[in-house]
């Protein structure tokens, strides 16, 4: 297969804005530079991918190329099923990955329909089309890492170890958030070129290949009070064991592994990769069995540095389920880093909020950075990440940039980036998104709504009212998936893009869909009883038709 | 609490008569005349509810009534959660009831967020708003025992014997459908008042409390070549053995009991409904036990008398699964009415399509019965459901009417009614939806999508595509329900519902609605792979991007 890259510039190929950046976003998902497997479809996260398959593929750019403006293509699990006539101001694009009735749910019916080619796993961003690569990461990975310095450490990370594993496709931006708050990390991967890829990306400082040399260099840093991170080649579920033998207790200990996915995501222990791999194609059974066990050592190596006194939180993988199910009883000891840091974000409708050029120009982008200086001068914490995130982020495929953005500044910001297009100051229309895991787009008890005040956590109402309304506003595609980042069964959750060419049109989309996305967010988080929602909603004018337990 | 009955009339108390029709709609299945227990807001169902509770029921009509035509109302659940600016060709009411994420998409996680207040079973169209009482099944019910007729029986019912139980909400359009087709009917009931109702509103002949005074009625009926029902008080689970002992085999066999919902719904047997009624609130564990334990017995009956010669089917209501369950092995020999009898009609597009006129006016009805048989003067099982309806039918709260059309003939039945209130000969809007029973809007591997050709039964995408498009389509409201007829975790579905109130805008909704909605029917059964879908698409130049296994 030759490799997938997005056209640039300012031709059209389909007959409108919004049906090419659907294109071109599909395609920048596959661009070797942003996705983990390519040649497989398979952007990030385990299995997650753009399109079912080739012929998908081929047929979903077809379609889109032929797509009149007033016409909605329909993606069922990543292959194109329909085209129909509804109206101009309605998404172009509608697409629904992954899902399953609730008793069908799992990941063992979820394999049975794959492989008769009937269905596919779509993550988040990946089977919705608005991936940017590892930068989609880190900011998050950064606030989060920031909060918890702020809760345990004083604010400052300055010669603190940072333990992790995973430097795939999300967890590959933890080394480059780690160092962007000052800290020292160490990263422990089972594949050398993800840990490579991480290096050549500009995430990731070093690679090691012998636990003593990683934490000599880190050691080293630390007294200079210098930020470095080492990728480690081996498997958590034996280094963390070693970590412990060693005496070495990190100060924040977290996970970003696979492990949602027990059969093609995470590694077992005591075997090469190479033999892995043999393993998962002579007897998926077996490898699942012990990469199941292997979890449950991981966990048990968590919760023993843990009680040493290393800050430690779950990373939305689902790891503490796997761990359970292999046996760990206490594996929910460990926080969730949602209820831990970011759902006071969420209750006033911040999130993962990004925006990709697709002129292919960074000088787009470096434009956007300006403008979000220029309205929003008084907000420190962003302007410290513009400056990290334009001296330390490599853009990958299309020039992006992502920002934890709130209610309220999302809309004033989506118009500006349009009129900036109208103008001509920016070369070609800007498409603008968020990851699914924003505040009022995702339903997941171990991850998203851990723990909410109301005992809701598994009410999925929310995010496929978020989905609709996102639809009703007329966003330009629109997503529901099930699964994400903690496996079939475990999440149901919803994805919006909006693309601001410069028209008007395009500014009562934004001002609409950057409205009512984060909207529900806050009324999302008003319903289960959070204070500071509620204060924000009545201030920002949120209409609440009743208040909590009226 | 005073009787709740919709406003009938041409004025309105909202700001448009989308809202005007989505507050009526809500009213009228909550009518006495309409709803099961409409004092504890239950529609129909089991515990199917059109409001969570009465405060969020005021909510609701407080907010339609202030509703803006350029926004756009949330239910989650049966309350009122939002108002979101949106656009006034988009739907003015989204709305999501009883979805869970996977692994907590089961009665127990349901009934525990019950308790807490956070949800509400909205089965499809009670939460949705256009249930139209037993009339809304009595089509369904009729063209299954007649096409199950044509296929056993030579097409003639008469001097036959139908038996069946539970005659609620759905179950009550037994007895007339039965008739209609000119069988003889024995209705089983434990909840005498059921029955009664039936009487009452016409859709039953007769009560009897003692099975061989009601066999001795049947038979003298089916000997005199007569049409006759018998509702029976008792309960399935002691009267089908009995019937076995006695002799007796149907020539059709099947049940309409509330079995999908275990506690709120099926009775036990051996102990009186009051008893029941009484164990349930002091022992749930105990109730659902002995509720399961009798379904197994039931089973075992339709079973045994399937063995002696009964045509026997599952009619939607999981009571397979629940015997299962409960330890007979053999209980899906049983087979699903869908795959046996509806199938075929899901391919075209056709499905239980309905309307109802807001006025309150029956002649508006009458007027839209002869335009049916103006505009297909060809069909004649049509002309027969009219002719009958017409003599049978006794209106229940809002004057409506069920026919079951297809694929372009909705669309084209949907612009002549808004034609009819336009010119004044229809004296006020007419709300058009159906059932989530349809061509391409539910998944549900017990019943609607049973033993699909390529097995994709559990694949969940396409009812949420479904209110996707539905809602881009510009639907007046639209919703996404988990459960329905089969219970929490068994099935995912979505409703629509759109208004004819005779503007050009309404014309246009109608026409991209009443296209899209039935088109993704046909859509989703070519892609599983079915010959008559395909001829159809091809026919009917419905364009399909990938072949099926292309
Ligand atoms: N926290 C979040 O916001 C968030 C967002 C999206 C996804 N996730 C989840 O985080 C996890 C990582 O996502 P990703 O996109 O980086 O996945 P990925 O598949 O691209 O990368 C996973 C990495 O883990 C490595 N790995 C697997 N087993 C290992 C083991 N036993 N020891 C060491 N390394 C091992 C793999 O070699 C790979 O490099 C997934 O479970 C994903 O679903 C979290
Ligand atoms: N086939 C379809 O198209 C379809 C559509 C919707 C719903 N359903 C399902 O059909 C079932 C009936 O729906 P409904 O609206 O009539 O429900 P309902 O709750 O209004 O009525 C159920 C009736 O069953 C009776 N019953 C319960 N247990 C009994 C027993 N052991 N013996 C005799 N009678 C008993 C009750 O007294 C009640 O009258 C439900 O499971 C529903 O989910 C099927």
């Amino acid at each position: 297969v030759k490799p997938v890259r997005a056209p640039h510039g300012t031709a059209l190929s389909c007959k409108g804005w919004q049906q090419e950046a659907a294109l071109r976003m599909l395609m920048n998902n596959l661009d070797p530079e942003v996705a983990e497997r390519p040649e497989e479809l398979v952007v990030y996260g385990g299995t997650g991918k753009a399109a079912r398959d080739w012929p998908s593929f081929h047929a979903i750019v077809r379609e889109l190329r032929s797509l009149e403006n007033d016409e909605t293509l329909l993606i069922q699990s990543g292959k194109p099923v329909g085209v129909l006539r509804t109206q101009e101001s309605a998404p172009r694009v509608l697409i629904a990955n992954s899902n399953l009735v609730g008793k069908w749910s799992n990941w063992d019916c979820f394999h049975d329909l794959e492989r008769k080619g009937l269905i596919m796993y779509g993550q988040m961003t990946a089977g919705s089309w608005i991936y940017i690569g590892s930068q989609g990461i880190v900011q998050g990975t950064y606030e989060t890492f920031a909060e918890a310095g702020r809760q345990h450490f004083g604010g400052n990370l300055e010669g603190r170890l940072i333990v992790s594993a995973g430097m795939g496709g999300m967890g590959g931006a933890q080394p480059l958030a780690a160092t962007m708050t000052g800290a020292c990390f160490l990263g422990i991967d089972v594949d050398a070129a993800r840990i490579e890829k991480r290096i050549t990306g500009g995430y990731c400082d070093e690679i090691s290949r012998d636990l003593p040399d990683a934490l000599a260099r880190l050691n080293a840093a630390r007294t200079n009070g210098r930020a470095l991170s080492v990728g480690l080649v081996g498997n958590a579920a034996d280094v963390l064991p070693e970590l412990i033998e060693r005496g070495v207790v990190p100060d924040l200990l977290t996970d970003q592994t696979s492990a949602h996915d027990p059969l093609n995501g995470y590694v077992p222990n005591r075997m090469t990769l190479a033999e892995a791999i043999r393993l998962r194609e002579r007897d998926s059974a077996e490898y699942t069995r012990l990469s199941m066990a292997a979890m449950g050592r991981h966990v048990e190596a968590l919760l023993a540095l843990q009680a040493r006194g290393a800050v430690t939180f779950d990373y939305g993988n689902n790891l503490r389920t796997q761990a359970k199910l292999a046996g760990v009883e206490r594996a929910f000891d460990i926080p969730g880093f949602v209820p831990e840091y970011i759902r006071p974000l969420f209750c006033v409708g911040r999130g993962p909020f990004r925006w990709v050029a697709l002129s292919g120009n960074p000088q787009d982008i470096y434009r956007t950075d300006r403008l979000v200086l220029e309205l929003f001068p008084e907000d420190l914490p962003l302007r410290r990440w513009i400056d990290l995130a334009q001296r330390k982020i490599h853009f990958q495929g299309l020039p992006a940039r992502i920002c934890w953005l709130g209610y309220g500044d999302r809309a004033k910001l989506g118009l500006a980036i349009n009129e900036l297009v109208r103008s001509g100051e920016i070369s070609a229309p800007i498409v603008i998104g968020r990851d699914h895991l924003d505040a009022g787009s995702v339903a997941s008890p171990y991850r998203e709504t851990e723990g909410m005040l109301d005992g809701s956590d598994a009410i999925a109402d929310w995010p496929l009212l978020n989905a609709l309304a996102n639809t009703a506003a007329g966003a330009s595609w629109v997503s529901i998936h099930n699964g994400g980042g903690v496996g079939i069964g475990y999440s149901q959750h919803a994805g919006m893009v909006v693309v601001a060419d410069g028209t008007d049109q395009a500014a009562r989309r934004l001002q609409r869909v950057l409205t009512t996305d984060p909207g529900m967010g806050v009324l999302r988080h008003v319903d289960a009883g959070y204070a500071i929602a509620e204060n924000f909603a009545g201030t920002a004018g949120i209409h609440v038709p009743m208040r909590n337990r009226e």
